[in-house]
């Protein structure tokens, strides 16, 4: 048996969690300072000017200012997603999961985004530059959607005739207004009467 | 009888004429000069200066800039409707009436608001400020629309267990993804797949 071992020395194994503590603090601060002067007005230089951080040392856990901005827009889309998934939880029949699945959506959106300019600021970035972090939030919550379409057709509450796909779709179609940063901007006063609206609509064009 | 008449001698008979020639030379400037500059940059005074005209003249026609605006606005919003309304005329039935008529006013809007930078700055200063020309049209696509549902639950197209102003005001929700430039500039890419995939959805919200 050799003594040279691949493994790294314990001294190293603190690197990933200190990484992730070091990560973590770059998120907090950037938070805080993109929330005093904006997402689009601050580059990585006033970033670390703010923080105390060279530049160099930043560029170490983050390519660019868009991967800062990434980071905290998947902590936010996480817990509009989390509500979308406590929805789906809670409701009992197939029509009930989606109908608390989008309500869990467009409040928790409602209340991070638009709550502070901050966050709208990033997810204004992340939707208009198609961001994998917006990509990835959108594929999950069509993968859901697609899971309660399902269960519909199971227990005869939805429709089969449409093609699975095309269902999907176009309710997230519908449902963007007020799931799209961008767009739920402009719904913010028809909150939360408009979507319920959208939501009945949908569940009237998935009756069998 | 007196010789003395109210009614307006003849040579000012050429005022209402003459006003209305005045008014469309000020709105066709305007539209160029906008177009050069965009609407939200331009004062009325470099508008003036522009078009060769002092500031009080074109106060005579119009009482601020938005006037102006909404003069060029309401052209445009016509020539939508117009497009929905022939859409209408040209469907056979109910279903086909309404897909037409969204299809005609998605298109139109794509084509007067996005090729050219000015319209779409106007429409969108004008959606967002509810101007009475936005509010309008609005209004008369309602009532468009509530004649097609009509229509198809009289010809049994459509179904008739839910009340006609949901209905109406929910569809309207839906479309206005296509229809509110604000929001139609998010979705040009994926024209004119996604209003269609969105059109069926409402199509089988509306089956009997």
């Amino acid at each position: 048996m050799s003594t040279i071992d691949s493994s790294p020395p314990p001294a190293a194994g603190q690197r990933g969690p200190l990484e992730h503590d070091v990560r973590d603090q770059i998120v907090t601060a950037a938070e805080a300072h993109f929330s005093r002067f904006g997402y689009g007005k601050t580059t990585v230089a006033d970033l670390a000017k703010a923080i105390g951080f060279s530049k160099a040392y930043i560029y170490k856990f983050f390519d660019s200012k868009q991967a800062i901005g990434q980071a905290i827009c998947v902590q936010c889309l996480d817990k509009v997603l989390a509500a979308g998934e406590a929805g789906i939880a809670d409701g009992r029949t197939a029509s009930e999961k989606l109908r608390r699945f989008f309500n869990g959506i467009v409040a928790t959106s409602a209340e991070l985004f638009f709550q502070d300019k901050l966050l709208y600021d990033i997810a204004a970035h992340s939707a208009e530059e198609r961001w994998p972090s917006a990509l990835a939030y959108l594929e999950r919550s069509e993968a859901l959607l697609k899971e309660i379409i399902l269960l519909g057709r199971e227990t005869g509450e939805f429709e089969r005739k449409t093609p699975i796909d095309e269902v999907c779709e176009a309710i997230l179609l519908v449902m963007q207004s007020f799931m799209n940063p961008l767009m739920l901007r402009h719904n913010l006063d028809d909150l939360p009467d408009a979507p319920t609206k959208a939501i009945n609509l949908v569940l009237r064009s998935l009756a069998p």
